[in-house]
């Protein structure tokens, strides 16, 4: 019997954490509580001490992570209404790769107040991009050696993951790099928070650094790399790895007086906001490709096996599931591109009229759009406006529009902005096809799934049915799920996915005719993506050079 | 002597015609007068009896030129406060190629009440865009057999054009082109109207006509066009040419009463808005590039001889002045273009600031550009919204921007589309120099000379010392000017430029640092240009052919 017991999923997001109260018997959402960061994103100066950051740099206060547990936890178990000893297990997924420096007993370095000046003693957000020269070496080291593992993760490692961010510590502040006795991903983190003891999954490990095929990158590599980093797995990194699913330990005294729930029951091994969504949505099944479409996209999906596809950004056993290789891809510019457009883009006179219709920008050019034939505007774009994550994994590209004439209007290009996103989606999973990787389907999670227009222009573009996850808290219901499989009320996350997974299957398919107008306008945008991505023009990289010595100086 | 004596031009223009009164003895503008064309551009409907047009059609009434005689006139001599005794001359000049059908006393056929709903009895405006294909047919025969003219309109005879627009009435109302006894532009009518008399003037024939060396094009070719269309040139063109500054004849009685001039004054040969406009900016010298910047500009300029430069408009012996040779080119959208991003593309924040500041959306945005260092935007776009006339003849391309990111603002991409248009006529002056035929400096007439910025990048990005003229009615004073000299008030157009025109001779001078920066940026502009423009991608042409056949749906 399952019915009258309840799991917690944590949700730390960039800006916020939240958590869910979910009924393990079905996975009903009975109540949450969200907890915003005091300190948010510090990507300007320490809070401590007024010292300004570099740019391209955005670190995170970890205390920020516990005052989630201690706040959004147990008002999400007073807004469900549950008796918290009913509660059988709580799991987390995190942003990634969001990674910090600790000692031996999980004190972050930011946190010893000798430290609290130093930049590199915080949590290094996965949106700190100021290890770009460091990936580069990682990258060129590992081709010219032949490394087994670099075609896993598309032929490039980001700058945004564990090796580069580790590297630039070493490399710019080594007296702290000496003294971080661990280098540990904030998804493993938080539940080392929770039991008191480390842990560390396979997810993270898998995804953000470079584990393959049972090993971490040699230690030969690693010195060529950088005299000191030799040792940087052996000495701060390698620990045992926890697979999905599994009960990392019990919940600590002190973790249950901050979230009021019972002492020494099961917390899950530590997970990615994203690869969690997977069994939220039921899309455990090879060939279903879960975007989960907020200001960006993540794109993940199970496989048979281990394809290596181009500008992915990796494939890892059992990284979502078990038994599975789990491949991720992405765009780094989705809603986000539409959001910049209705800021800075939409006429006083479109305003005016979507405030007397009741309508929000985006309903309301929505709404002018929805009348338009596929191709009316005469326009195709590129949505690079923040770089291009999958397939070409780089982020000094920027946007395109082609086909303006005087006749166009604010609703064409929104339109084309989102037919822009729709392509990059294709293009992604024809990525997935040509190495041999079938995509079924498309089952879509985040913030996006409420505009119906960009849902039917995703299913017409790729030419598939389009899914839908069944809540609006994917991630937190996918960490529920693996709560429930932690504290063995489900023998899997197979099983748990099954009963407490919720998706709308087939809610929007292709309309043929508009599918087959689609295809000519998407052989635009490939023709496009090719010339100002792959060498055809170099212009793009070019004028990003001009903009940045003209802002220096 | 000059003085106490006064002359008055008429410039016909797109939607309404104005009339300024000059003092002969040196140039001083006195007085104006405007009159609204009652039927504006005809597009839509014939007013007779609401009769669709298609699409690309342009018509006028030319009832509404003749208004502008008897109302803008007048009113001009009142607001000058002088006496219409002492007006010894007046002068016109038109949009041109606006052409019409008439009978061998002038009456236009839309007036014969038996053809006023017939759409090809009207003048048809410059901006006619409905005879394409006859143009691509003439063109493609005039290289096809090699006829001697076709270099001389660098390449590619213009839809807008007398041959053009001649066969598009032949093919498609025949009965009409039978029943016209004279094809003439409105430029010559209007002259023809003033004096009773038929005129016809060497700058409208060589630069819409394909009237060159003395001849038009035989026989042979025209038949060859169209059986029906060989006594083209016989039948209802051929006319002695009257040269630049000619006193075409004196007023007539009739519109001696229109006017409230004196009969017998005399009235000059009919002439073009944009050349006129040359000895009003004292730049009749060989090398001094006028450009006429509104909604689109026109680029005019004397030059030693008859160069071919592909891509130009024309060049005409004796088209501006007597004694040179005259090129034409020009750039389609340049002040539409600005217009059209501050209508459709600034958002309210950005108007209500520019209302708080009492600024105008230019204004302000200007403002905010200025501040920027050249290439700080990152942005490069071609200026092709409206298609591009020079040097590509290609009215089927559109516009396109590149370096879009989620940091571009309002002002980056205004001041991106100021730059396009001084790009395309930094294209325009490297043509004619490639062809051996110098441009000395620029020479700015026409409203946009109001925008310093504006200025400021032209002179930035040419490389070249910028002059402006001195009047706000700069093809109404050239119209003055010539009509002083067919009054005989000056021996020629020199002599009488140099007297009544006025410029501001190097108002604005490039700087060196800014100018070598935008070196780098036009090096991007030209590649886009010649990529989408030239065949390297033809992703424009395919969009424009999408868009129309969606709208056809």
């Amino acid at each position: 019997m399952t019915s009258d017991r309840y799991v917690v999923g944590v949700d730390f997001g960039t800006l916020s954490g939240r958590a869910l109260v979910v009924r393990v018997a079905d996975g009903t959402e009975l109540g949450t509580g969200v907890s915003d960061y005091a300190h948010g994103v510090i990507d300007r100066v320490l809070p401590a001490s007024g010292r300004a950051l570099p740019p391209d740099w955005a670190l995170q206060d970890p205390r920020d992570y516990v005052d989630v547990l201690r706040t959004a936890v147990p008002a999400a178990i007073a807004d469900a209404g549950v008796d918290p000893r009913e509660v059988i297990g709580i799991a987390t997924d995190f942003t990634a790769s969001t990674v910090l420096p600790t000692l031996t007993d999980g004190t972050p370095l930011c946190l010893l107040p000798e430290y609290a000046d130093r930049p590199h003693a915080y949590p290094k957000l996965w949106k700190h991009h100021a290890a770009q020269d460091q990936a580069e070496r990682i990258n060129a080291l590992a081709h010219q050696r032949g490394e087994p593992w670099i075609g896993r993760y598309g032929g490039k490692v980001s700058a945004e993951w564990q090796f580069a961010k580790g590297l630039q510590l070493l490399e710019e502040d080594p007296e702290l790099y000496a003294r971080a006795e661990r280098w540990i991903e904030a998804a493993d983190w938080i539940v080392w928070r929770l039991t008191g003891a480390e842990n560390r999954g396979v997810c993270v490990a898998g995804y953000k650094g470079v584990h393959q095929d049972g090993a971490w990158p040699d230690e030969d590599y690693l010195a060529a790399l950088h005299p000191g980093f030799g040792d940087f797995v052996t000495g701060k990194l390698a620990f045992p790895l926890s697979p999905q699913g599994a009960r990392a330990g019990g919940l600590s005294a002190e973790a249950a007086a901050w979230t009021g729930l019972p002492a020494g029951i099961a917390v899950a091994v530590g997970n990615v906001d994203a690869h969690v969504t997977v069994p939220a949505a039921k899309a455990l099944a090879p060939g279903r490709m879960v975007a989960i479409m907020g200001t960006s996209t993540c794109h993940v999906m199970n496989g048979e096996g281990p394809a290596e596809i181009p500008g992915m950004c990796g494939v890892v056993a059992d990284g979502i599931v078990t038994g599975a290789w789990g491949y991720e891809a992405g765009q780094s510019g989705v809603g986000d591109i539409f959001a910049w457009f209705t800021e800075t883009s939409l006429p006083a006179s479109y305003t005016e009229e979507a405030a007397r219709l009741g309508r929000s920008a985006h309903e309301h050019l929505s709404e002018l759009a929805a009348g338009r034939r596929v191709g009316e505007h005469g326009l195709v774009a590129l949505d690079w406006h923040n770089g291009n994550r999958s397939v070409l994994v780089d982020h000094e590209l920027s946007g395109v529009i082609v086909g303006l004439t005087l006749a166009t209007r604010p609703e064409d290009v929104y339109l084309a902005l989102l037919e822009a996103t729709a392509f990059g989606t294709r293009t992604i999973i024809e990525a997935f096809e040509a190495a041999g990787v079938p995509v079924e389907e498309l089952v879509i999670a985040g913030g996006l799934l409420r505009n119906p227009l960009l849902m039917r222009i995703y299913a017409d573009v790729t030419g598939k049915p389009l899914s839908v996850i069944g809540s609006e808290q994917g991630p937190a219901l996918g960490s529920a799920i693996h709560a429930a499989v932690a504290a063995d009320a489900y023998p899997d996350v197979h099983a748990a996915s099954a009963a407490m997974g919720r998706v709308h299957s087939g809610a929007y398919l292709p309309d043929p005719e508009r599918a087959a107008a689609y295809d000519a306008l998407y052989a635009e945008y490939r023709r496009l993506h090719d010339h100002f991505g792959r060498g055809g023009s170099d212009v793009l990289h070019r004028l990003r050079r001009i903009r940045n010595e003209a802002q220096k100086a």
